[in-house]
């Protein structure tokens, strides 16, 4: 399938402000790049890319005073099928995980491990390693902490999840994560697109949350705000918390205006259709 | 001047775990090292070494039950003079940042700079931008601060220090270090060897945290512990905080049983002595 | 000045639920009535009054599942003049103050003196003390914390407050009365009717919060939100903070569908100005 | 049995400083006391006595600069049975419960019933109510957290105990008493005398803390720490928590120098118990 990604995310720039933006589709993807998907801004100026210590593709500029403009818009082919489902995925032991995935093992910002380690090895220790554990962390916290945009908060950490249950998207995946990590079980998370493919219709569009994991030799999506298999997801980034993955992280004041994301199935043309006939 | 650097520390291990330990001299001065300075283990295992996104050289290993001992002694050369100091060293606007030092901007586990940065800014905000600033930074944390041993705990933040005043090495480190970066001064945490090379002796050794800050197009040691330059110094990681670079990490339970470092002159032999007239 | 005071407060019941109400005028104030001022309830129940040990009177009932009204629309007579102001008002040492004071000096469930006491000298040890100095600490509330609806939560500390500088009312005074209490200064929370009488108009109307400080020989009421004196506030209650004084308190669910508060001058009937003449 | 009881407080005092002290036999033990029971302080220095609203008999006094010695020794019956065990004592639905129990319902410095409520409905809201509820509750935190006198702190919450599992009496209680409170059982903090009656020896000797919790018609003691009945229990005070008995509470700078409890079995003389046969 076909999905038209963008944004147009707009800024009142006070004084001269260094910023940082992860808006890139993540490199993982840029194959399925239909149409050019680089940053654009209004006024234009001069931007460096780079890559993070995450392997994310980061953007970074100096905005000036007065109107900030991000936009783009793009197209990427995204598989017909929803995220992959293995039942039979295992954990590894701690010895058999790769040197990079360690670090998805310790404390970050918003996933204090530390603090909440005993209390996942009394939820979810006597439950069977592998997928099925994973995923009864996702239901435990899918249905325990109810989704409410007033109750989010720049600052809320896994722990003010687990005693305030209730949180937005992020929220959600930092106390997944932080409950994965605490049975050694390497989990980071994720930024990205995540339309309303093939499911109710929630407006308006935001960029969406999620984490993965990391079972048999590889990362595999989860997503314990939405708690099932989804189409259409595109990664932008990933790294420990929210913290590391930041869309726009502007070192000094820069007064949000206006946001807008989108992400929904490109209508194929009839010719196109005919033709495939 | 030659440092004779060691450790010895020995754990009771009650079932298989894996164990990552940070125990090595940091790249950065390897060609300093004029013995072996490899990890040993009893009993003898195989060990695996990697680099870690920070760049630090951990290794990997895993414990069988029953007693483990890690030890190591080395001989290194490390300058005749304390840390350095350069009171003209420049904060840089964070655009002229090179890429890797702006992970050092962000929060983590125990920097928490989004719940200081309006204190952060009252405090030093008014202040001359520079080494001076960092200094004024040092001076405060190092004042108002009490070292008590007594009062450690794993899981101590930055805002428990600035609320407490009270703490150990770590510690003090780990307010410096969020104050700096809420200022927009990229500031990471160091652990490593320092003995009491030229100050009244402290005992028993421990290793010890330091932080290093980005100014002009270097990092520079801080103490905001012993807050005076201090000689011999020896790196042995650096991170974004104490969860980084932890001496040694177990996935699952390792009791610590004995623990000792050392850090001293090695005496220069007397023929050498003469020789050198 | 004759002020019209009165609630309608309306809840869902799932299942039978205990509540407990702090929504009468504070018995200091119940002779400046001058009309009856109970608590009615829709469906009609057995209401029973008793004061607690901060000297409130409170209603405790049971509410049977379906829907509750609380209401009550009274008439009060308020001095013409604002909060009073004594500038040379001064501190007492605390070997001085009442017996029944001692308990507004110490920790509280959102005033966490014991983590803000150090913040609390260094901000406001050195200035004179006495009504200027409490006077410094609301300016110091009133000019760092910003009012956002939006920011309130029902867990939300002093400390927080220090550190995320954006909250309600009440987030104004547990700050304020923690850095009081900090300096040996007795200060307890209040709630109750604070029309915009005489100011510009704010709206939607809501009770509101204060504080109180012991200078002197008597208690002063204090306003780190509005920090003006104001005309026509109405106490209900004081208690060592939020948590003593909650408007309603249901040991069970009850959900709130509607609230609307009114507290404005009454107009005065014209035969009565003509009389005056 | 006799018991006797006893403390020597000393202390260096800097400056003049008010004192409260919480050190009486709480005012429903007087009638026990075979001996006079009163503060001693050396210097000798008038002493206020007052009750707090919880009814505690406390005392105040203006210490001067110097040394500062509390002393006192006495002697009180107590009963020849460990604490009573009720297991038929039923909770109260919160609309039967007393007014004065109301206050052991809510939140309080060290018992934050807000951010502990969703835990303790998981953990014990499926277990009948009454006695063993409670005592399921005492099970839990004295088979969850580790007993280690390092590990104090000051400003530790139930929060805290329940993410750290470890810590002193004063911990298990708080968070007992938060579930209590969360599960609508009131429950309130309380300190005496225990000394080693009929149990293996501790020493040394300290006050220690207890809790209290209504069921049928009165407050039964409870004990996370020791969970067993025990002999020789001396109620000096209750409060919500920890932050409303300290002790002894200084208004300043008080130096603790040393500190000295006995609580032991009166041995009774020969000659008496020759009459006695």
């Amino acid at each position: 399938m076909l999905i038209r990604l963008g944004y147009d995310i707009q800024f009142q720039i006070p004084s001269t402000v260094a910023m940082v933006a992860v808006l890139n589709v993540h490199p993982s993807r840029t194959q399925d790049l239909l149409e050019p998907a680089e940053l654009h801004t209004e006024p234009e100026m001069p931007i460096t890319h780079y890559f993070d210590t995450f392997g994310n593709r980061c953007a970074r500029f100096v905005a000036y005073p007065g109107w900030l403009r991000l936009k783009n818009s793009t197209l990427i082919q995204s598989p017909d099928t929803p995220d992959e489902v293995n039942l039979s995925a295992s954990e590894l032991p701690v010895y058999d995980l790769p040197n990079d995935a360690l670090i998805y093992l310790l404390n970050s910002r918003y996933c204090e491990v530390d603090r909440l380690s005993k209390v996942a090895i009394e939820l979810f220790g006597h439950i069977a390693p592998g997928w099925g554990r994973v995923q009864a962390i996702c239901d435990w916290v899918h249905n325990k902490v109810e989704f409410n945009y007033q109750h989010a908060r720049p600052t809320k950490t896994a722990l003010d999840v687990y005693t305030e249950r209730i949180g937005v998207c992020r929220d959600y995946q930092h106390l997944a994560i932080t409950f994965c990590r605490a049975l050694n079980i390497p989990a980071r998370y994720a930024t990205g697109y995540l339309g309303d493919i093939g499911v109710p219709l929630r407006l308006p569009m935001d960029f969406s949350a999620w984490f993965e994991v990391y079972l048999d030799n590889r990362w595999w999506t989860f997503d314990a705000r939405n708690n099932q298999p989804r189409l259409g997801r595109v990664l932008m980034a990933n790294g420990r918390d929210a913290s590391d993955v930041a869309m726009t992280t502007s070192f000094g004041r820069a007064d949000l205006q206006y946001f807008f994301v989108v992400s929904e199935l490109e209508p194929v043309a009839v010719t196109e259709i005919k033709a495939s006939e």
